[in-house]
């Protein structure tokens, strides 16, 4: 069996689980769901050496400290950015690093997926696809009608997946539902598979520019041990932006895998708190808690002990010297507090 | 003007205002409503030189450092009883101390009274009944049907006044809700006036037990500077009664002066919340904190700041290593918590 090539993007950090994620010790790096790291899951989810080749990871310099510090296994590539490029970039950086038939899986590693044997049979699926030079999305099974992902829908059969009919952005709440009525619609979780060559390939056809600077940026980079520094001039011509527009939108070998994994973005309290397993009334507690009268409450506590007294769908983080209450809907504007942009 | 004596109860501590009341600190040493602490409060309301006498405070040895600390007038007794015995015993303690003709006020050391100038007035109606041996309560309008508070009902008209027709004790909902329309009911609120010698002369009427222990462990007892102990032996046979059940049901002299001071007993995050001034969406905040989409939420924080978002009428209060978050009709149920249980 040809290995996969793991890439894992190490990017941005957000600021919707602020407090507990912050910039100082962001969202990748901390055990979310389970006692892993959300990293450490997308390293472990990747790391059968029957099936996958040593990982590449992307990142940069802000991160670096924490990649290094949990990366356990040999043989893995860091990629340092110099600045954040966005997901074309990054994903470039490793296709032009790589040999051109590797076949690379794209994995974020802030998400968290429950069934891994799902997961990877669908990493097999897509590897295939992949190798007939088809520009690989994983097409996640919807649950709900989510406002807050892009969908795809499916196409023509091909084997072991779909050509992909057509992208769509992050639709509002009536289109949302009936995506999931019709049935063709799946979540983009940000999760491809290509040929290093071929990507590199199309890249160059609708995105010359950004292409032939990465190409130089690594050609002229600096390997020191297991980090490769692109080259700062080369790099600093990049344009910012999303591998969805450079390439997905653009190119017509576009082919999506269908999957249901248990698939998490971990991109709220209200997902962290669904992504957890709950007690007999819904309820989640990490740290030390006592609850009366409570549903569906999640509690995240790094040291006070939380007692909480008849509410229902709210989550209580304490982190340090920050407390934070918010309904599970009231989560999406959590970006928006002070603590969360003044860090 | 004859002066009256107040007499101030600071007794128990309890638990509904868990975690900022707590053992080692309790409930009427702390600035819940303004700057003052409640006791402070309560002192400064009957300091004035013209209608009131230095006051007596009974307190017990785990308060003791508390009421020292936080007595800033000269001429005050400090009754320290050796263990809680209710309001019965306080009350007599205070009265046979006091000289027979001296008119007592006696005042709970943990309520809020917004309006001092009613609180007076109420003060000296009560006073000139108690003169004429009644026992007098006040008698708080009601602005709620409260199930909190027991009830009394009025009878015939007195100078300043009225008998009692019925003390009741604390009503359910639909009780409470037939007394404020029948507009004859009034809480009370534990502050009563008596003449000393008249207040014995009921007691040993209706508990003679209970005024011979009394007085015995007044006769035998020492002073210490501004501080009285009662005689221990003498003490431990008294039995714990309110004032209540011991003079104010069983005696024919009842009276009652109703009065409206914006009063509250602090009672419960609900009651303390009413009692600060809200802003315009009735939120309450002491501390760091930022509230978006919330109403009549309460935050009051000793340290971290507290980030609240889509909540109503719910509590968070972080105390050291303690941090609460409850509804408003929740807070009934802070008492039950492990926390407030287990000081």
């Amino acid at each position: 069996m040809t290995k996969i090539y793991p890439v894992i993007m190490c990017g941005g950090s957000g600021t919707r689980l602020w407090p507990r994620s912050r910039k100082v010790k962001p969202k990748p790096f901390l055990p979310l769901v389970g006692d892993q790291t959300l990293f450490e899951e997308t390293l472990a989810r990747c790391s059968d050496a029957e099936q996958f080749a040593a990982p590449t990871i992307v990142t940069g310099t802000a991160h670096l400290a924490h990649v290094e510090a949990q990366l356990h296994g040999d043989g893995a590539r860091i990629v340092v950015e110099p600045e954040a490029k966005n997901t074309a970039a990054a994903i470039a950086l490793a296709a032009a690093l790589l040999p051109e038939d590797a076949v690379m899986l794209v994995c974020p590693s802030d998400h968290h997926i429950a069934d891994v044997s799902a997961f990877r049979a669908a990493a097999q699926a897509a590897a295939a696809l992949a190798r007939e030079d088809r520009m690989v999305a994983f097409g996640i099974t919807p649950t709900h009608p989510e406002t807050g992902y892009g969908y795809i829908l499916r196409g023509e059969e091909l084997t072991g997946g779909f050509a992909v009919e057509r992208f769509v952005e992050k639709p509002d709440l009536e289109r949302a539902t009936e995506f999931l009525a019709h049935g063709g619609y799946s979540w983009n979780g940000g999760i491809f598979a290509f040929r290093a060559g071929a990507f590199m390939a199309e890249l160059e056809r609708y995105r010359p520019a950004l292409a032939d600077a990465v190409r130089r940026a690594v050609a002229e980079g600096s390997e020191d041990g297991a980090r490769f520094h692109p080259a700062p001039a080369p790099f600093a011509q990049i344009v910012s932006e999303s591998v969805d527009y450079a390439v997905m939108e653009e190119t017509g070998r576009a082919a999506m895998v269908p999957v249901s994994m248990g698939w998490s973005d971990i991109g709220s309290w209200q997902s962290l708190r669904d992504a957890r397993p709950g007690d007999e009334d819904g309820n989640r507690v990490r740290g030390s808690a006592e609850l009366v009268d409570c549903t569906r409450v999640l509690v995240d506590s790094d040291g006070p002990r939380v007692s909480v007294i008849g509410l229902e769908d709210v989550a209580v983080v304490v982190d340090g010297d920050e407390v934070l209450v918010t309904t599970m809907a009231g989560g999406q504007k959590v970006g928006t507090l002070d603590g969360a942009k003044n860090q």
